[in-house]
């Protein structure tokens, strides 16, 4: 007989049914058994009127009977089972009012006894079990989550004429810093890890693609161990042709996650109140925009001086911007725009007039950094100077700077973490919560 | 003035818009200019009648003219303009029947006057100055399918509650052969770039996932150079729970297929029949299935004798097999089923009383192999028991059989080749054609 959903037994009649999915908890009592069963889209409560012995006349039927209930007193949590029986509904059954009355039940791969995570175990050894730990409902709908949002990204960008793209991860020299770089044999040579598709994504640009999109992991060899960085996470960029500045980057970004959230809050945001506690609500258009400068400003007159010497904010000072944003404007979202040439990477173009400003921003959700934008430098021999400025040796990039020597349009995009924005709109600790298998410096299991 | 798309011209009335673009052509003629400008969208004809010389009473517009023109005269190819004119519809102008007289240019980025690749120079040439050569309509048009069907395949699976997944690239030891395995240093130890997502997109279904996908990078240190290899490619998995055998699979795969199929011939069918010349159709369901005894049986009737020892097909019989299948089917797809478990992983599921086959399939699209699929198994002492036998050591793999022990539902999926697909629809000789930025043995650059 076919399986059935849980989710899908509602609108049913009273009748046979069959259903499959994990034993989550088994009531083993006297007279009667109950089991909760888990599948991927729900939970539903098995009953099964117990035969504990035989008489001297029993037939096959009670046997059979008999068979099932010494079964179901030996089922492990987790194990896999297929049941046919009868759906009855009952308004009495606190799971979604249905039970279903045990005929068949098939044991199609038990699990050892001994689950070796609890509710209460940490966060680092529901990692060594991962996939026990999906089980878990607040798990699944993350990535249940994770897929709405992504979906509705690349359906905002399909809808307007991107080109997704999948730019390499096997690179010749570092995109980003030599410092978080991971090296490997290639061969006969060196190759390294891509640690952001950014040159890859403005090849596009003068390649004429005008406007593309890539959704891939990115690498990071990034010793630390915050709540906030991972050696390889997901990355979402996009990166167009023919605009006036960086503020035609933020007009985008804002309306895709807008689109992004609307389709998040309309499929899951029952959901997400129910496990998360969160009242997820769609951003109002424009997001605030706050100069690097005026954020400055503001969090020292809230009475925090920011520990740091090149001029950023700290973690502290995002969560104090974005708490002000929150106060002022009632808004989760701030685009911190004009960060100074010093902290940004060389291919940032600067203000006309102002070198030391740069068209660009970082965008802040509930407190912390989810995204940097900005317009590039399309210039080619503005773009050798400022790379020079930084250290970088122009006879490294030349790959790189070739693509500007054969006609470039105007460009600007922005890369932002996956991970993070579901951590932020979760309310969650750790992106190690919303990555479906974390991967940190001590960290390559399972 | 807001640039307007060259594709959306032709609906608007005659007067003023502005373009932007990079130069494709330049005819100068004594009394009048002509310039093709190409966008992301089209080409265009602008028309500048030109002013040579300057009378002794010229005025500023007389001046400006003059500058138009000798501008004009100095576009190299490639060359990114902002141009804004008098839009005219004509249908003498073989472009399109439109034509805008230029009142004023902008010379955004200059190109070099030396293009280093012309439309006869070879592939490899191409591949060195791949942003150039991404400009042809052709290769543009590649991307732009590209997007159109994983769109459709992740629209396909979204609206059947398939999860979207981002695997780890980066493994503590090999996923399918240690032979093509990128190794690199990982702090204080080592780390495998993933060749698959097989073992993580199995880990979703004890996880309870039910379904999931992933569209993502996977690499193989693969020494070899031939039109269908690469070092770096993009994979295309699926993987799901609770199915019966490998029809399951099949099943699914060729609905998803024809998905595919369908957003691509109804967006791009006539763009493609005009510049691949290729008259794209819709597979019919269900695809020809043959067991792989048989095709052998039919390639060997056909003349040809495969020369491989171990049972599976070579390039060649590949072709054959499916020259075959469209004579007598009229179709280009086609399962090859039940391969012999010596040519298949350790993690296929045998026959039930027949361990020499494997529940599994290679599908073949225009003559070559494009996917492989398959039942996978889930009873963990078979499982190591046919580990062992391919001479792996279940030490190793220890993370991985973790996720059987703890209750697992029956399972399968495939993995498909994102550029391989691409270059079979379109006729091409080579999936360095159908790659972003191909990456082999010796090609790291750009």
């Amino acid at each position: 007989m076919t399986r059935t959903l849980i989710k899908n037994l509602a609108p049913l009649p009273a009748g046979t049914v069959t259903v499959a999915g994990w034993v989550e908890t088994v009531r083993d009592q006297k007279k009667v058994q109950f089991v909760v069963l888990r599948d991927e889209s729900g939970a539903l409560q098995l009953v099964n009127p117990a035969t504990r012995e035989l008489g001297e006349d029993a037939d096959d039927a009670q046997r059979a009977a008999l068979a099932i209930t010494e079964a179901i007193s030996g089922l492990a949590h987790g194990t896999m089972v297929r049941v046919t029986g009868e759906l009855k509904h009952d308004e009495r059954v606190k799971l979604g009012g249905l039970e279903v009355k045990i005929a068949e039940l098939e044991v199609v791969s038990e699990a050892l006894p001994e689950t070796p995570i609890a509710d209460d175990s940490s966060l680092d050894k529901r990692l060594d079990w991962r996939f026990l730990d999906l089980r878990r409902p607040e798990a699944a709908l993350i990535f249940r989550i994770q897929t709405t949002f992504e979906h509705a990204l690349r359906t905002y960008w399909v809808d307007r004429d991107f080109i997704e793209i999948h730019t390499p991860k096997l690179m010749a020299s570092a995109s980003e810093s030599r410092a978080e770089l991971f090296e490997l044999e290639y061969f006969e040579g060196k190759a390294y890890l891509s640690q952001s598709p950014q040159f890859f994504k403005q090849m596009a640009q003068p390649a004429g693609f005008g406007r593309v999109f890539e959704i891939a992991p990115a690498f990071r060899a990034d010793p630390s161990f915050t709540s906030r960085h991972a050696t390889e996470f997901t990355s979402i960029d996009a990166e167009f042709s023919w605009i006036d500045s960086h503020e035609d980057v933020m007009a985008m970004h804002e309306e895709l996650l807008a689109a992004a959230f609307t389709a998040v809050v309309e499929k899951h945001g029952a959901e997400i109140e129910a496990l998360f506690g969160v009242e997820l609500s769609v951003p109002t258009l424009p997001f605030p925009r706050i100069p690097l400068a005026e954020a400055h400003e503001i969090v020292k007159a809230g009475g925090y001086e920011v520990p740091r010497t090149d001029g950023d904010l700290d973690p502290e000072g995002e969560r104090r911007l974005s708490a002000h944003v929150k106060e002022t404007y009632g808004h989760d979202f701030v685009f911190v725009t004009d960060y100074a040439s010093g902290i940004r990477p060389f291919y940032h173009m600067r203000h006309e007039g102002d070198a030391g400003l740069t068209n660009s921003y970082d965008l802040l959700y509930n407190g912390t950094e989810i995204s940097t934008g900005a317009q590039r430098e399309h210039r080619v021999e503005v773009l050798i100077e400022q790379a020079r400025e930084k250290g970088l040796e122009p006879e490294e990039l030349e790959f790189y700077l070739d693509f500007f020597r054969y006609g470039v349009p105007p460009h600007g995009g922005f890369g932002m973490g996956l991970a993070r924005v579901l951590m932020l709109m979760l309310g969650l600790g750790s992106i190690r919560e919303t990555t479906y298998l974390f991967r940190g410096p001590t960290r390559l299991l399972p």
